[in-house]
């Protein structure tokens, strides 16, 4: 057995890791938008990216370099140093040839306008900005936020049978671009466990299926999309399990505050999809019902309207029929395989759901026993004024 | 060769055809909401329906019956008898007992809110007030209305070299849940011309796929759409490549009125692909585009973003890359091959584009020579207004 605890200190919880964020001119106001993590041992990585195929220059410059640790991440929020070719990956490698000494095969991320050049001048005067010795989690937090409006933060100790305990500490930002295929959020993750690389690699890959590949704000796909996990192994501690639960959590916990923080969402909704053909179809499902235009300004308008809902399943593309449906509304069924629970009395209790920060929304298709649980928000004015705006 | 005149009368420009639109009270403040099409000779059917697998009752009454001839359509909007299970299929077979002996195999088609069952009793007294003799499309027109802010409707005739001619009129309806795979949008077009059953079936198709199938405003995919097309072959005239080519003009002008009248619409977007590895591709990414949240409110926004555009094609699940890739806003080319043409000139000029009620945005994805145009528009404030609160 094991035991989590959450505690304070986001990605400076694990043992060994420094952060901070500062101002480099890049927003106004002052405001932060350059953030480091540095550890002072070289970690091995794990990392998930963004499926687009205009993939930015910091994910290529990434995958470019093989085979290698690190003890160093420099990330940039208001530019997304996409679709500038070689130039941008070059941008990068001079950045980077700017870092003191102590930094290894340093690695740049960053978030914001696509299509624009980075400006150099002003990222490598910000790094000259860059305390290694400070643990300022929460300003680093800060500096990779976009159009978050809150920052984005967890941690856990993970205490084992034989005493022996490990942390691992995470920070994230996404907002808009939010969507199935992991769009512009980024998170980074450290950890302290004595985790084996490839066995870091595979849980990655395993958690994100169920916690960012399932969140969705808007059905955008980003370019820039990163989950990138370190780990100093400084703590000489692991056990699997343990590590996959607590990872489980901090990036459940992540995938569901980015919803909550969708832009101008006001509702955290859950969609259960069971009784699907197998668990893709159920996917699907979840999915179209997250991303749906008209599920989405309904939730908005708190109109209980399940026939827009029955409408976004049988548009999905997968198995399914009037007669074997059920949909409900938290524990609410308001409607049974051919049978409408839709009365007044019932749509006043579903009305009262509809107007609750979180709820979920269950579809059990009747067909066989896939399932899929995803994370959506509502659609509404905000989302459009941030979006018509976003560049200027 | 052939001569196409556009001509005034919608539904009834065909000869033999009549129609009309009453009020049933299903509207509030005595709103139109009952529309018939009647024919004095029997006509043979040609017709698409949704993709859905929630497909509404008018459609199964519809594909229950097998082969027959027609001579009457009832229409009514407000409800769109879907979700209601063999009772919605039965209210349908009653509603058409009421009416008139010299109605034959009569149809229905419904459009409207999900879920609920139709008010039989005010339908069936609504039919009363239909007059068989009337010619009033635009009635007609007005009464399938949803969240429309304007009527649909349009009419060819057709002059052969023989001196024979025939005519072709349709209307429609669509604003929202319009979507690539054919949403809420329904189409009645009525032709005297003496064509094949099977043929105009083949052409119905043909013309489907690059016009109300090319054509999006949100995404969402309907339970009740419609095409229709009735011929009573009365004018004894017919050519194929005439037929098509009207066929194509009136649909492609419905389906691009359906987009400019999107709830809330503001803009007419044309996306057109082209150097995509095949066709399917290239519609893969000229939907994605005309569907993608972040273009719609960028376009909203008359903000030129370009790099939203290229992270969608990116996102799209085709062959692309950002070296092969070109983007232009109308004749005005922002990004080409890796190369950025967006110095503050060009920015003014691609504003001003967007400030456009209609113009096109071109994507050459350098691969191949796939081809494929969408229709798209924006997506505002009042996209979320009427759809937050559209039930009530």
């Amino acid at each position: 057995m094991y035991k989590l605890t959450q505690i304070d200190g986001g990605v400076c919880a694990s043992s060994g890791f420094y952060a901070d964020g500062i101002s480099a001119g890049l927003k106004s106001n002052n405001a932060k938008d350059m953030a480091f993590i540095y550890s002072n041992e070289l970690c091995d990585i794990a990392s998930v990216f963004t499926t687009n195929k205009m993939v930015a220059a910091p994910i290529k410059h990434f995958l470019a370099k093989g085979e290698f640790k690190t003890n160093f991440i420099l990330i940039n929020s208001k530019n997304a140093n996409a679709m500038t070719g070689d130039a941008g990956v070059e941008d990068i490698d001079e950045i980077l040839s700017h870092l003191p000494s102590e930094v290894k095969n340093p690695l740049m991320s960053s978030t914001g306008v696509i299509g624009a050049r980075l400006p150099k001048e002003k990222i490598i005067a910000g790094t000259k900005l860059f305390n290694l010795t400070s643990r300022d989690a929460d300003a680093a937090a800060r500096a990779i936020m976009t159009t978050d409006s809150f920052s984005k933060q967890i941690a856990f100790n993970v205490e084992l049978e034989d005493g022996s305990s490990f942390k691992i500490g995470a920070m994230a930002k996404g907002a808009g671009m939010i969507n199935p295929a992991m769009a512009t959020m980024l998170c980074f993750i450290t950890t302290d466990a004595k985790v084996n690389k490839s066995e870091m690699q595979t849980i990655l890959d395993e958690v994100t299926v169920t916690t960012f590949n399932a969140a969705s704000v808007d059905g955008d796909t980003s370019t820039n999309d990163t989950v990138m996990l370190l780990s100093n192994a400084t703590s000489n501690s692991y056990d699997k399990d343990a590590f996959k639960e607590a990872l489980h959590k901090i990036m459940l916990f992540l995938a569901q505050e980015m919803v909550r923080d969708g832009e101008g969402a006001t509702k955290l909704v859950t969609y259960k999809v069971t009784g699907a053909k197998d668990d893709e179809e159920a996917q699907r499902v979840a999915k179209a019902l997250s991303d749906s235009l008209l599920v989405k300004t309904a939730l908005y308008g708190e109109d209980p309207n399940w026939g827009r809902i029955a409408s976004t399943v049988g548009a999905a593309g997968v198995e399914a029929n009037e007669e074997s449906l059920t949909i409900s509304f938290n524990e609410l069924c308001v409607y049974e395989k051919g049978v409408i629970h839709f009365d007044a009395a019932m749509e006043e209790k579903a009305s009262a759901v509809m107007k609750l920060d979180r709820f979920s929304i269950s579809c059990d298709l009747g067909i066989a026993s896939g399932s899929f649980t995803a994370y959506g928000c509502d659609l509404g004015y905000e989302y459009v004024k941030i979006n018509a705006d976003y560049r200027t």
